[in-house]
Parts: structure tokens; sequence; C-alpha cells
């Protein structure tokens, strides 16, 4: 007989819920790993952190740039170092083979080789894509915005417009506090000379000092030795050197000091002269007090030849880096073979954008549309709808329509849209010539006649 | 002897030439077949484009969505027909299998059942990616610019503002008069049920009369008799009904008329009931004399369900279609099994780039930057320009600065760039506290005291 109460039964039943279940979500579609959507309020939050970088990149006169997403393999090929399996590759479909671009850097160096062009202060602001472990909130597909500088100029002159570039931008979008730690490939170079490595080991043996940041001192000695082939006694050297830190005059001038080992170095002598140009311009220009001098700060990047810097938080709760740039004098000369120095500065977006959520949601709700005024038609005449609310686009009024019976849906509609003014016309308006305008937030209500609708409605929107 | 003027040196040195110029060029980097680099004016032209285009969605109240570049490559089967073919595929590097995204109607879709939205006015301005043959002027990386209506409206709503959508869009962005064609997939498919062409064969049938706008109908009969297998005499039913074409009330007038054949189909009915609908509003709204009803237009795609539309340049320089769009009710329901109806506009951006692009060579140089002062350092000191400049940057002032002891170049450099002020600061300026600002394009010079410095230029760009 059938029990409904029998537990055998009722445990059955249970499964086969949950396995329609399961089957009904496995159907959803799904968004590759690491990607994501923006939606709504995300891409407003988006428009407004972008809106305010590229202010300031037009600020300081750069030109807009946008290159393709994917490049010629080898356009990518040899520039990334160990990253370069990060790439993401087409698939073989026949034709040229290419990858998804890794940054926006490399892809701006072959744009100047291949047009010759020998002088140019240009930004972007595009997706880069790298297939990094997505675990850590970390994105593949994610935003950079880059404002790089290429030609002859003066010694540190566009070294010092990217530093400004760089404090300008994270002070405007105001997410919390920051240092940004300074160094020169060419110091870095002449320490690891003066320590008494070998020039060929210079890169590898800097990207184990590049892990300072996030181990001691201790376990890069130990990379050091065991896996790059160093004598103790030449990492504990090096130990020395990149404990400096600190307020960048200061450290220049312990640097500079009679007793220092730099001075018997030309290539650290011409970095610290670089160094102290720098310096004291940012001084005036009132930056200087953001930076840090910081002899452990490698960067991974093959490129880069002068100056290197990396944006940081302060405090715990915000880890890694923010942005960072550097100069690279030789990227431009792998393509072309013409040498045509250049230094730039790329802000990752990411983690601004995690923030201003956080701040967003904090303070107010984010209103996702701006419309202006609601056409509340309260039937189903779609003629009149056009009519009205074209009257309305053509006065660059942003207005919506929505034909329903009933008054309060149109109210609700416009309370959650954070629209301000609602009008209504039903059948007794049409006869009269009069429609009630409504203010969401005030409660007031209001007539217009309708030959003069549009005018009114401007009124009230301060658009007279 | 060597001899200068021997020919058969002359012959070999300039083959030698030749041979190393040819190198030269090979050297320099390319890009992908089909896609291209924006540079600075280029950027400003589609920022200008954007601008138009973002304001008429924002206008209609629509949000902005972004989804990634890639998607999986399962979201993208099964949706556009035979032009799947034109997918490119990421390489399989371990991990999912994705493909990149080939239109934002799809990416649309897939976000909505995901996140079991079901109703969204949203806009996308974003690049797709088509395998095409890229040697018409076509690219295969290109923009997008969507605006689509998801929900359930009354009858004919969000057509209605759809085509509005695409009206403002066009007028707003004054490239060229251009007119609708527009259909209606119901009527088209009633019209071939009475031709006797069976239900099966509809849209293969459809991608056949697609082609009428670029082949004769001698041409389209052949492929349907011989390729599609229809009778002769049902290849020329169709040839009869796909000639009407006209003003939308006239045709819609003499398609209900009393001999028609299309009033015993149910499908035709009920589609020339919603076009009767749609018509009344769009002439409500002014839009109905850009129409033109075409029973020929049958769009390739296989997702649509109603009525389907196609902008076109009229006049013959113009050639092909520069939007399109069309209700699709039963993609969303592909990914989540509900179904959600929805409605959109595609305006492929390229053409109006090259249109603009042409206008704005014939009437005006075209800035690349906003820069509004030079401030002109006639000597090296990096300091004295980092002083000033930051004063200026504070101020909101798009300013830039250059090391120069030539004041030559300096306006040269202005002059290049459209910048309008130059301040020059020289030694003896510097003494006297008394700098020079040129207007460049009054050629009028004007004397500032330092101590006002930010201050007056402010006043010359109406800045107070």
């Amino acid at each position: 007989m059938f029990d409904p109460a029998d537990t055998g039964l009722n445990t059955l039943l249970g499964k086969i819920k949950e396995i329609v279940e399961s089957n009904e979500i496995r159907r959803l579609p799904k968004i590759p790993k690491g990607t994501r959507d923006f939606g709504k309020e995300q891409m407003a939050i988006r428009e407004h952190a972008f809106s305010i970088i590229t202010n300031v990149f037009k600020r300081h006169g750069a030109v807009a740039l946008d290159t393709p997403v994917f490049e010629l393999r080898e356009t990518l090929m040899g520039k990334y170092g160990e990253d370069s399996k990060l790439i993401y590759d087409l698939a073989d479909q026949g034709g040229e083979l290419c990858s998804l671009r890794y940054d926006l850097t490399v892809p701006f160096a072959r744009y100047l080789a291949m047009n010759n062009i020998n002088s140019l202060k240009r930004y972007q602001i595009a997706k880069v894509y790298r297939r990094d472990n997505p675990s850590k909130g970390r994105y593949r597909e994610f935003y950079q915005c880059d404002l790089d500088i290429a030609g002859q100029y003066k010694v540190m002159e566009p070294d010092f417009e990217v530093i400004n570039v760089l404090t300008d931008l994270l002070d405007e979008l105001n997410i919390g506090d920051y240092e940004i730690k300074l160094n020169h490939r060419k110091l870095l170079d002449g320490m690891l000379e003066i320590c008494g490595v070998s020039s060929d080991k210079f890169r590898t043996v800097c990207s184990s000092i590049d892990k300072l940041d996030k181990q001691s001192f201790e376990q890069v000695k130990k990379e050091l030795v065991e896996e790059k082939g160093l004598g103790i006694e030449t990492a504990d050297k090096i130990g020395q050197l990149v404990k400096k830190r600190g307020p960048p005059l200061e450290i220049l001038s312990d640097l500079k000091g009679k007793d220092s080992p730099f001075l018997g170095n030309n290539g650290s002598l011409l970095a610290l002269n670089e160094l102290e140009i720098l310096f004291k311009a940012l001084e005036k220009s009132k930056c200087l007090k953001k930076i840090v001098f910081d002899l452990s700060l490698a960067r991974g990047l093959d490129y880069y030849t002068g100056v290197i810097f990396e944006a940081v938080f302060k405090g715990a709760a915000q880890v890694g880096s923010i942005a960072a740039g550097g100069r690279y004098d030789n990227l431009v000369g792998m393509f072309s073979g013409k040498q045509v120095p250049a230094v730039g500065v790329s802000l990752g977006i990411e983690r601004v954008f995690t923030i201003l959520e956080q701040l967003e949601k904090e303070n107010k709700v984010i209103r996702a549309t701006e419309t202006q005024v609601l056409v509340a038609i309260l039937g189903e005449d779609l003629s009149l709808a056009a009519e009205l609310v074209r009257e309305l686009w053509d006065a660059k009024i942003k207005a919506d329509f929505s034909l329903n019976k009933r008054i309060r849906n149109h109210i609700d509609r416009a309370v959650e849209s954070g629209i301000p003014l609602v009008v209504f016309i039903g059948e007794s308006e049409l006869i009269s010539g009069t429609f009630k305008l409504k203010n969401i937030e005030s409660h007031q209500e209001d007539e217009i006649r309708r030959e003069h609708f549009t005018e009114e409605i401007k009124k009230r929107l301060n658009m007279v």
C-alpha cells in the first residue's frame, strides 16, 4: 500500500529531488575560470575610476592608443623571462600564430618600432591576459592602466613626470595611504658587481632578491646559495646592502658617503647621480614624501634598465603592489634595431575596484542608470507613449516609459531605479489635457499641461 | 682596376642595396592579419563616436555590462549556424576550452541565464572576433555597440524603443542618409508555408533569401532549386512575394488586403498585427519615414524569432549594412531552460569610424591631446620645472613641460600639438620674477609675476 509517511519512500523522494535540483544547477552556463562579468553596479564604479584615471593621463598630455587584444606570438616571445609560461595562445586554425597580450608595454614598444615613432607620450587602459592561478582573488583577465613616455629627453625629465602621474592617480582615486618603493637597475647591478656576482647571473639573482618583500633574508639566501650558486660570503654581502631602505635623500647621502663601496663602481655612480636629480625634482613637486628608496626592490621583468618603482598600500589590510613601472631603454630596439628610450607606469585596477566597491557599499547606493523621467502610461497605448517620450528624447532628456494600468507599479519602478520624476497619463488625463507629475523624493505632486509637457519637465530638471 | 662608373658594379651595388633594405623592412614587427592599432588621431575620433553612442544608450535608460573577451566554447556552440566556423578558439593549454566572443548577444543571454535575471536593459560597447576574410576592408577584431532589452513587456514596447535607439544613434552620429529595412521572422515563415516550403527548410531557405541584396532573384532561385531542393513553382511563388517592399503602412495594408494569401496563415496574421502596432508607434515618434518594410530581409543568424531589421546607407558610395538587430525570444532559454524574451540592436562601428575619419580630414585638424599650457624651461633645471608644473597640475590645469635652451623648439612643439599657451622661464626671468607668456594663436605676449603664476594662467584659460 502507498504510505506517504513511509521513511524509505521519503528518503528516496529526497534523493530524487536532490538529483533533479543538481541537474538544474548543472545546466546553468558558466564563464571561464579567472574571468568575471561586470554587472551594472560594478560598471558604474569602473566608469567612475576610469574617468579619474583618464583625467590624470590627459592632464599630463598623454594621447590614447589602442592595440589588438592578440599579437603575433613572436612579438611576445623573449620579453617576460620566466613568466612567459603564463601567456594565453590562440589555437592554430591556419594562418599566423597569435597570443593574447600579457601587458601593454610590449605592444606599445612594438607599435613604436613598427611605425618608426621616436617620441610619444601615450596612455592605454585595456585588458591583459595571464594564465595565473586565480585562487587568491586574482583574475586571468584584468585591466591595466598604463602611461609611458618614449623618446630622447633631458636626464630624468620623463621619469620625474611618470612618478608624478602615479602619485596623482593614487591621490585622486583616494583609496588609502601608500608608499612608492624606488630603486635603479644600474645601482642594483653595481651592487651585485661589488658583492662579486658575475654579470651573467644579475637577472636571476635579481628575481631572488625581488622575493624579499614576501620572504625572510634567510630563505632568499638559501635560494641564492643552493639554487643560484653564490658563495655564502657573497650572499651575506648582498644581505647587508639590500637592507638599506628609507627616506630617499638620507639613503642617497649614505650611499654617496666617503666610505661607500658604490663610489668605485661606474654604473652605480651614474645611477646615484640620476637619482639625485630625480629626488630633488620630486621634492619640488611635493612627491618625495611618498618615496622610499629601497635597495631590495628588484622587479621581476627582464626589460627594465634604469629607475624602477612599485607602489604599495601602507597598513596590514592591503597587501601587494597596486602599481609599478620603470625605465626600459632597450625594448623598442629589440623590435626595430633602433633604440628608443622609454619609461612608464602601470596601474593594476582590479584592487582599486575592490576597494572602491567596499567604499561605495558603505557610503551610498550607486545608480546604474541616469534616467530622469518615467513616462507612466496607465494602459496599453504604445503610440501615446511614443509621442510623449519622443519629445523628451529629442530634448536630450534621459527618459524611460512604461505601459501599466497600476500606478503602484510605476512608482515602485521609479523608486527602485532612482528615477526622480514620474508623469502619469491615463484616460482622464488625456481628456483634460493635464498630466500628473510626481517628485519621488519629495512626494510632491504637480499638474502640467500637455502643451507645456517637455518645457515643464526641463524646468524641474534645472535644464532651462 | 676599380672604376666607380662601371655599369656591372653599379648593378651589383644596386642589388646589394635592395637586399639590405628588404631585410631592414622584413625586420620590422607586424600585427596579426585583420587587426589594427588605433593611433592618437583615430582614438580621438573613436572617443568622440563612443561618447555620442554612450549618451544615446544612457538617455534610453540602459545600464552598462562588460563580459570576458573569451567564453567557454560550449557557450558559443550552436548559436550562429554556418558562421560558427569563423569563431576564434584559444589553444588547449590545459583546463577549459575557450573561444573569443563572436558577438555581444550570446554573452548577454549567457549572463542573464547564469544570474537568473528576468529583466534588463543593457548596453555594451566591446570588441568581437571573427576569422573572416579581411580583404575587403573588414577587420577580424572590431567593435560592436549593442543595446538589448530583455524581459516581459507589452506587445512591441521594447521593439519600438530599440528602433528609436537606432535612429537616434544614426541621426546623432550624422554620418549620412540611411534607411532601415524591416521584416518579421514569423511573417517570413508564414510566407514560406504559404509557398509550400516544409518547415525544416525554413532556416536554410531564409539564408538564400538573405542574399537578395547582393544577388539577382535568378541566382537565388537557382540556389533554392538546385541546392535547397525546392520546386520551380515554389521558388517562383517566393520570388513574387519577396518583391514586396516599400513604405510600411502601404505594404501592410496590401498584405492585409482582402485577397492576401497571408490572411489564412496564423503566424503571418500575428506578425502583421504586431507590425501594425509597431508602425503606428514609430509614426508617432517620427521614425517611420526611415523604415522600409521589405519582405526579402531575412538576416542570417539562427536565433531571431520576431521583428528583424537592418540599417543601410542610401546612395552608391556607402555599401553594406551599418547596424542590425531583432527579437530573439528563445536564446536565453537555450542556456537556462527558462525563456526570457529579448530584442536588441547592434551597431557596427568600424564603418562609422571610416566615415568620421574622412569627414574630420576634410574639415579640420584633430587634437590628440588637450594640453593647455607648456612650461618652457630655457635650460636644464628639472627642479625648476617640477615646482612650476606641479602648481598647474594641482590646479587641474592640463600642463606639459619641456627643458630646452632654444625658444624656437618650445614654440614649434606648442604649434605642433595645438597647445594654446607657453610660459618661458630662463635665468633672467628667474632673477626678475617675471615670466613671459605667449598666446600661440594670437601671437600676443604678456608678462606675469611668479607669485601670480597659476592664477594668471587660469584667468587666461577662463578657468576662474
